[in-house]
């Protein structure tokens, strides 16, 4: 394709304000350039530069040079063609019905242009996956990269005393490439990493692990462009997500997911049932398991990291949800209902669950077991159609590791606050300690608009059980189509809720970004406050709308207050005064028999 | 005062989208006209209107006639005339130093006109409180309107099991009005109403209650008009705050406060020691008893009907504070730590505490005994200081019984979610089951810009627990003022939180609204789910931006499947499917020896 030097489309790119991409080398593989945030604070104020997570890709980095067109740099090429188990091969051909296009229609839509790539497999006999190098004792690069990410670029533990409630998780003070090794062996985490993803910086979703969050985009039958995809990916990124699901239907699915994931340095899912139903015009009893296998190979060989598979909303459950309030509202289970009632059969992914265990591996692609009949409702929470297909996941969990396959498993939903951790608890027995994945859940139906915040509380608590990543949910759920701004809001809400559970959990490292920042605030460090936080933009912005003025952000004081009447100043002068008068005053009155003072605490 | 045609300002008013305010009559008291507000659904779906608790006062009304500068009519005045026990008097004059002028200096405000009113307070010997009439075995019509409130036009109880966690809390399945009494007789609920606020509408709070919110308005020294704070206080309560605090600070604050109450249908809540401090020029020093005490009598003639009162700052605990991250954050806690340290004597709101219980025993004015030293950090969460204080509002609890005010507790701030628990149980076991009203709690600190979020997470879990009013946090909180949007998403946020703590408490009636709205939705009556949420505006605008066409209000898809591609769809042909099908099929199945099919559960 002929390229003039106007780019397609522009997505976001720079750092964000204060901060700089940092670096960390690997210690069992010294080639490895972890990258990390740093954000760097007030000069003079004698705090050290604060290193946070950064899911954010070369994106953030003025040092790299991004080309939309061209993707990102590989990576991992160089570690996947080391291990020496993979084969380059000629891929499956594109199809017309692959975009929902007849055949000879002409697509509207741009192809990505660099499509020279020739997709990899596992080398026949060879078992690829994070798992299977996991349980032969093998570090990988992947595994000793999000080793380093997990500790936020600490070199060692804290020693601190740990302060929280883990409910049973065991995160520990200091994460080694060997622990991430043991929990991936052990199931309780995988990474999802495609071997036709290179381009991916490697994360780790599991209950011992710092929690992750998950951002959907894709286009819909009714709206959005190819353009406005890539920009949604990269800006989910941008503010915090740590995994994007492409949930594209209609056209152009498979042109738009090329660029999605070429441009992605976080691992991308995909529910495949819906380009499966496209092909089939729409009618979910045309689907076949050749029609599906075809499409699990065409997005295996794009690079597609984990995949929805909605194997266990079995023939069985379905009349369970008859009387519901709200029925089946999984897409994807709604789909599959459709089509076991349809032919009086079995669900096929049920059925063909090893086959697709063989591709999954061939791939390294990991099982997100789809909870097809999660329930749309408070008034359906936790029911037996819940609970019924769960137990079949926790089979199907079994089966995807006896085919050295990563599984994590889906979770509701809409659950009231008194019914989430029996969620939590029932994923943990019956799927042995596979990582949970979660929407929200909400807890309560009764605010559209706001189900960002409903499903927020909910994830933040479920988080905090034991849940390894949550899905987010935009303002816009149950009304409409995100848009950037939608996105964003949901991000940073979720980010709130997976940060909330890493304290509660007693995460070692959480708590110094919680800590900086309120030193920031006693100190009327307004600008460090703003970058320190999970959104400066905003925090800057709805500063400036009450005091704009360019020195309000030096002032010793705030628009609630104001400057006579400041709270952290008179406490300024307490402490002045503790600090010089207190033991004074505290032995005279000891003295004079009086208890009055109380000693400071020596914690 | 001459009265033109124009009004001064003007307010929010008319119904919330498809809403009637309908009026209940009381049993005990047959004039009531207890408030609600009914959801009429769309005709011909089948669907009862839904009756939902309704703060907006009549301001909602079509029918009832707003003059701003008039003032709600007096709904309780025959109430609190009938008991025989008040006497009018002359009040209190007031001084230019009530609004922070100087003696002579003109006020820039304009007064509220319809100023002939002169104050109530209790007859010698009589005591007005509804602690006092409930411990006599009295059942008040204030009693039986908040019963009536309670039960959501509910006339008697549902019958249903119950479903959901109480920790220890008992809401009845109907509340009568003697239920009412002998909660409040207990010290378990309040009903804040000084009688000299005859224009509410009362409502209680307590644990064995729906969870109640609170919205803070007031103009500060750096903004803010009174236009803008009596519109404030409207819209907050048209989003559903149950109670107003005014927190106003610099001037004209006297003159505000009075625009506010004679405004306001619900109990408006002050921190007196703000206004003190206005008195003496911003020098905490400088505060003296004489100047409080003539404060709350000032404020008490106005109508306040509940004061935060710091009396549980001491001396001794003060020390504690001094190695935090974030030291006092409460401005009261700050105000008096300075004022203690300074004098070197314990706080005057301690050692002065019965004489302030005699004052507002005169008026029935309710306690929020204040947590000055509450954590302004995840940090502080839990530590020393607070729960030195908590100790000592246990005791102050018992002595404002003792002189039978009515009290509420106040409680924090910042806590991570691990530590909630804890505060809510300490509360209820030191403060005998006095209601906790709390401020978020904050579960991180890292979010500024998005601290209505951080809040209504710990905000939900701790309503669950037990804590019976919920401070509302906006997303400006720690950057700068509210604005009218701000309020909004705060209140409502907050009523999501409230909201999800009665689910999860098991309130008998609160999932009405989630599985009337989750029936809409099924349903795809787009109307009804908006009108049945929370803010039908932001919910209606929301769907309006993916599809804006007219017709897509009744269209049976949304814009995140499109027509061809929906869940909700594919579910009714599985319903019709399992309705004509299922039994026969499952017959034959059971009838071959297979056990395909699940019965299904007959609940």
């Amino acid at each position: 394709m002929p390229k003039d030097n106007t780019p397609l489309f522009t997505v976001s790119t720079g750092p964000l304000p204060s901060s700089r991409k940092v670096h960390a080398p690997g210690r069992l593989f010294p080639d490895l350039r972890v990258a990390l945030r740093e954000i760097d604070l007030e000069p003079g104020c004698g705090e050290a530069p604060v290193r946070v997570y950064d899911s954010s890709g070369p994106y953030s980095d003025p040092a790299a040079g991004i080309d939309i067109e061209r993707g990102l740099p590989a990576l991992r090429a160089g570690w996947i063609e080391a291990r020496g188990d993979v084969e380059t091969y000629d891929g499956r051909a594109i199809k017309p019905e692959d975009n929902g296009l007849r055949r000879g229609q002409p697509s509207n839509l741009e192809e990505f242009p660099a499509s020279g790539r020739r997709p990899v497999r596992a080398k026949a006999g060879a078992v690829v996956t994070q798992l299977a190098y996991a349980r032969r004792g093998i570090v990988t690069p992947e595994m000793e990269y999000v080793a380093i990410r997990e500790n936020l670029g600490r070199e060692a533990g804290l020693g601190a005393p740990r302060d929280g409630q883990s409910f049973g998780a065991s995160v520990p003070d200091h994460v080694t490439p060997e622990f991430v090794r043991d929990e991936i062996a052990r199931g309780r985490a995988i990474i999802p990493a495609n071997i036709n993803h290179p381009e991916i910086e490697p994360m780790i979703i599991g209950r011992n692990f710092l929690v992750k969050i998950n951002a959907n985009i894709g286009n819909s039958a009714v709206a959005s462009s190819v353009s406005e995809e890539v920009e949604k990916m990269v800006w989910a990124t941008r503010w915090g997500a740590d995994t994007v699901m492409d949930l594209s239907t209609g056209a152009n699915i498979h042109t738009t997911r090329e660029w999605i994931i070429r441009n992605s340095a976080v691992p991308i899912g995909t529910v495949p049932i819906y380009q499966a139903l496209e092909k089939v015009g729409g009618k979910a009893e045309d689907l076949t398991w050749e029609i599906y296998r075809d499409t699990l190979i065409e997005q295996a060989e794009q690079g597609v990291d984990y995949f929805t598979i909605h194997a266990g909303v079995r023939l069985a459950h379905i009349p369970l949800t008859a009387r519901r309030v709200t029925g089946i509202v999984s897409r994807g289970g709604s789909i599959l209902a459709k089509w076991c009632l349809a032919h009086h059969r079995e669900n096929f992914l049920y059925t063909r669950f090893e086959e697709i265990c063989e591709i999954m591996r061939a791939y390294d692609i990991s099982f997100s077991l789809g909870d097809g009949l999660r329930p749309g409702s408070i008034a359906d929470a936790n029911d037996a159609a819940q609970f019924a297909e769960l137990e079949t996941l926790g089979e199907l969990t079994k089966t995807a590791w006896k085919h050295d396959v990563q599984v994590m498993i889906e979770g509701p939903g809409h659950v009231p606050m008194h019914k989430i951790k029996e969620n939590m608890e029932r994923q943990l027995a019956v799927c042995d300690e596979a990582p949970f994945y979660t929407l929200g859940p909400l807890t309560t139906d009764i605010a559209p608009g706001y189900d960002h915040i409903t499903s927020g509380i909910g994830a933040a608590m479920i988080g905090w059980f034991g849940c390894a990543m949550l899905c987010y949910v935009t303002p816009k759920e149950h009304l409409g189509l995100p848009d950037r701004d939608d996105v964003k809001v949901g991000v940073v809400t979720y980010k709130i809720a997976a940060h909330a559970a890493d304290l509660a959990k007693g995460h070692p490292a959480a708590k110094l970004r919680d800590d900086a920042l309120s030193r920031a605030r006693f100190d009327f460090r307004w600008r460090d406050q703003f970058h320190l936080s999970l959104d400066p933009e905003t925090a800057e912005r709805f500063h400036d709308q009450t005091l704009p003025a360019e020195g309000a952000k030096s002032a010793h004081f705030c628009s609630m207050c104001g400057p006579k009447f400041c709270s952290m100043k008179i406490t300024q002068e307490v402490r002045d005064y503790a600090a010089s008068g207190m033991a004074e005053m505290s032995r005279n009155f000891r003295e004079a028999g009086s208890e009055i003072y109380h000693p400071v605490a020596s914690e």
